[in-house]
């Protein structure tokens, strides 16, 4: 079967059914633009099952995503879509780039939660975009861009809801989102502790990838923790 | 008469007249957030004269601005006014930051124009913001932003309009906004070459402040002979 990507995380193959793609989850684990770089055994499983069944939550409570079903411990089957190359950010509290960047408090409430739109693009250094920039590089359209605000912060709703229940605080996350054929808009790539800010809400420990790139703890005992958490809700 | 402010060109001072503010224009030239700097006896005199006489043309074209009148070769009146700490830009062609960071040609055309807010905050150096940042910093509300958009694409075309007839092109320009005690906002600050990207149609050669920014050329002479087309007009 044909690789059509490989990116830091994963593989994606085209399958024998038309506008169906298969996702392999690898264990290969980045941070700082690549400055550091590991592979961690049991990683790709991890992000694996954790994405999908977040996917799965997000079916259960109306929010179309790309996904279609976990069909092994490291891959997934997707609907084909054509990614929008936007990085959308939504944040519940400060923390991360803005802070430094706008002089913010660090966890300041973001009241109503703050959606960012990031250009995709490696070698300019994921820029922030403003609507007009979004436009003017033909990236979406203004009624886009209005569709992918609202649903950015629909899943940063059920997200949040989620975690609510695993007595987790969802601090900020990174979402894509990917055009099928019809045209629909859809939620892709992940969401995972990789792409999600989350700390625990009593003892503010990290349940995401900053123990990794701060070097704080172990990323798969928390991933795997993570996880149990989610399971525990079933 | 009380100094308010003292910045890198200009000093305002109140008056006796209350809601009435007078500036005076400065020698000082800077550039590179202060890694040049220079006096140049005369610069002032240039700047209040092409502000003054801009801000007329503006008020002939409809445009409310702060500017009162003209009192001297260095000086004029202004209605006092609170400043938004916006640096409002608009571009209609791609120069300068813009280029590198979203990585477009050099003069590639803006159409529509494009309007950017960046924060007035030199410890920041002036991030961009987006109209949610604007509005979450308190900075404008949803309807003030749509006012200083619409305000700063009509001072584009009387201002386009006015270089035009000069032979001149606008690339881009920074204007800021002030709100009057009724509430009003009106463009504020100044318009000159300092505050603008201006050129030639046919030799391209500029009619701004980057002959000193990149030692290009004299700023003085520039800016008399700015001056000088623009007295043409009359």
């Amino acid at each position: 079967m044909m690789l059509l990507y490989e990116g830091k995380a994963k593989r994606v193959y085209r399958t024998e059914t038309e506008d169906v793609y298969r996702i392999e989850y690898k264990d290969e684990v980045t941070a700082g633009n690549g400055e550091k770089h590991d592979f961690l055994t049991g990683k790709g499983r991890l992000n694996n099952l954790i994405s999908s069944d977040i996917f799965q939550y997000m079916a259960d409570h109306d929010v179309d995503s790309h996904f279609i079903e976990r069909i092994s411990e490291t891959e997934q089957l997707v609907r084909s879509v054509e990614i929008i190359p936007l990085e959308v950010v939504v944040r519940n509290f400060a923390s991360g780039s803005i802070v430094k960047r706008l002089g913010l408090e660090p966890y300041q409430p973001m009241t109503p939660p703050l959606v960012e739109f990031y250009y995709k693009k490696d070698e300019l250094n994921d820029p922030i975009l403003t609507d007009a920039h979004v436009e003017m590089l033909d990236l979406a359209t203004r009624e886009e861009i209005e569709s992918l605000k609202t649903a950015a912060l629909k899943i940063n709703e059920v997200l949040r809801g989620m975690m609510e229940k695993m007595r987790l605080s969802l601090i900020d996350f990174k979402i894509e989102f990917g055009k099928d054929k019809a045209g629909r808009i859809v939620l892709a790539d992940e969401i995972s502790p990789d792409t999600c800010r989350i700390v625990d809400m009593e003892t503010k420990e990290n349940f995401d990838k900053d123990v990794y790139r701060n070097s704080t703890g172990s990323l798969l005992d928390t991933y795997s923790e993570f996880y149990n958490k989610m399971e525990a809700l079933k």
